[in-house]
């Protein structure tokens, strides 16, 4: 076995419009590589990284914590690096924390000969997220680890469904240089909502599954919409309403927010529709001078893998 | 084509669980049979029926009421007589009035040449429960005329979609005889409730379209779990919790309230399982002498039919 491994570990986009804290997907090659190597101690060590400014400290990155999480399960002491090669910018809303969380986890278990399965891995990868925002969500680190598009059923025991990925199915997302810190966007939420809005949203979230199993681009469209989270979350991004009516303009068969933003994506059906979807996103900022990046994949149906 | 029709139509269960306001099934071969007869001149009759108590002046009865919508929209001046013959007793939980409002729009919509479509009878037969409710509900005339299991996405514009029965899915019924009427069970339902409530359950109303899908009885079971309906309605439905633990302990997929009850509904895999359940239903209400009615059946994949 070697004692070093480089893995693939994708962004994700949680929520899905309709699927507050429940619903996500993978990008299909977006996202970030790991290196991790067994040390000769039991400490862990964040390598340096001159991109990006991540914690250096053991029990404050997520990747270390979700590590760790796993080998306190598995009983085993032992150290390890991680260096981290991110091709999204953190704060996006596409679960740059998450990938690292689940990258980690995914890496030690296959050093340490696999002791747990993908479900199990998801329980450590939370761990990460606990750690971040105080709360142990799966809705980014779920489809990091299975894939394609992933459900959090419950919590307690966790139950994580996988949902099937419809054909010739992209993701346009553009990601305005602007500072969102998900603590903020979980603060704006009010605790409680009007039934009559939360009927409606779980109507849609009933509809949005039955659209991925029909491979309905309709009905997923449809079943987006989000009364409850994105009217409060779209407050904190510039143009939002313009970049959503230009990307449905454009052919998109729904758009939202991802994450707690300020990306926003927007599904299409084939690759040329979604390239145009992404160069007016570009557009609305450009014209504005707002600093933005925009992503283009199709749904990525794997979840975390070996390089 | 002739003058008089004789429709069957499905008893049905709304909510099942989850999925308040937007679930529900019907059942095979239980519900009502109605004759509908062309009249000479252009009145609504509702013929009585030594049974029941039914409404009999035409603009208080569901079924006249749903029927003269659908002639209002075709722009038919006609009469027709309705005569009922319902084995479920009104005040179930079980959709006896959308059967009734489903049948009459089925068949009168036969009679006059089929100009409106399924989907489109949906929206008629909701008038006759506008009328009872103040509300247009479609959670049972949409089982009804659809058959199966359905999921009222939206209203306006309406949007009901028809979602996948698992083979050898039987569902056991009691009906104990005290009286919940549909009005009180909605007031006493909470005008506000908490989102992390709201998100558990849209994250289970999304595991049972998925479980339906993928025809995974654990999942079905695991997903009917309803934290914010239940607790409230239950309480006006004596020994709910004995009876709930009883079917479950006998095998039941799930088990929860039909419709805004009393009658109580319980999943099961084969009709053995569901025999048994249904006995150990019963004897429970036997035991304390509570008058109780109990139903089998498969889960009905056909709506209302021509017999």
């Amino acid at each position: 076995m070697s004692n070093s491994i480089k893995v693939f570990s994708p962004s994700t986009v949680a929520n899905v419009g309709c699927g507050y804290d429940v619903l996500g997907f993978a990008l299909d090659g977006i996202g970030e590589e790991m290196v991790v190597t067994e040390l000769s101690d039991d400490k862990m060590v964040i390598l340096e990284n001159d991109k990006f400014d991540l914690p250096l400290k053991p029990d404050k990155n997520v990747a270390s914590v979700a590590a760790q999480a796993l080998l306190d399960a598995a009983g085993i002491k032992k150290g390890y690096s991680f260096a981290f090669d991110k091709q999204i910018h953190p704060g996006s809303g596409m679960g740059t924390s998450a990938s690292s969380s689940a990258g980690a986890v995914f890496a030690v278990n296959e050093l340490i000969g696999r002791p747990f399965n993908t479900h199990q891995l998801v329980e450590f990868a939370m761990e990460g997220e606990r750690m971040l925002s105080g709360k142990a969500h799966a809705d980014n680190v779920a489809p990091n680890l299975l894939g394609g598009f992933t459900l959090v059923r419950a919590y307690g025991p966790l139950d994580v469904l996988q949902l099937p990925t419809p054909d010739n199915m992209y993701v346009a997302i553009v990601h305005p240089q602007v500072v969102v810190k998900t603590t903020d966007a979980k603060r704006m939420l009010k605790q409680t909502v009007k039934l009559d809005q939360a009927v409606a949203q779980w109507g849609n979230v009933g509809g949005l599954v039955s659209g991925l199993y029909e491979s309905d681009f309709g009905l997923i469209g449809r079943s987006m919409e989000d009364h409850i989270v994105e009217p409060v979350r779209k407050l904190l991004i510039p143009l939002y309403d313009e970049v959503k009516a230009k990307a449905l303009e454009e052919g998109a068969i729904g758009c939202s927010i991802a994450g707690s933003g300020p990306s926003i994506f927007a599904f299409a059906e084939g690759k040329a529709t979604a390239e145009k979807i992404k160069a007016s996103m570009q557009a609305i900022y450009d014209e504005v001078g707002i600093l933005a990046y925009t992503y283009l994949s199709k749904i990525g149906t794997e979840g975390v893998r070996v390089l």
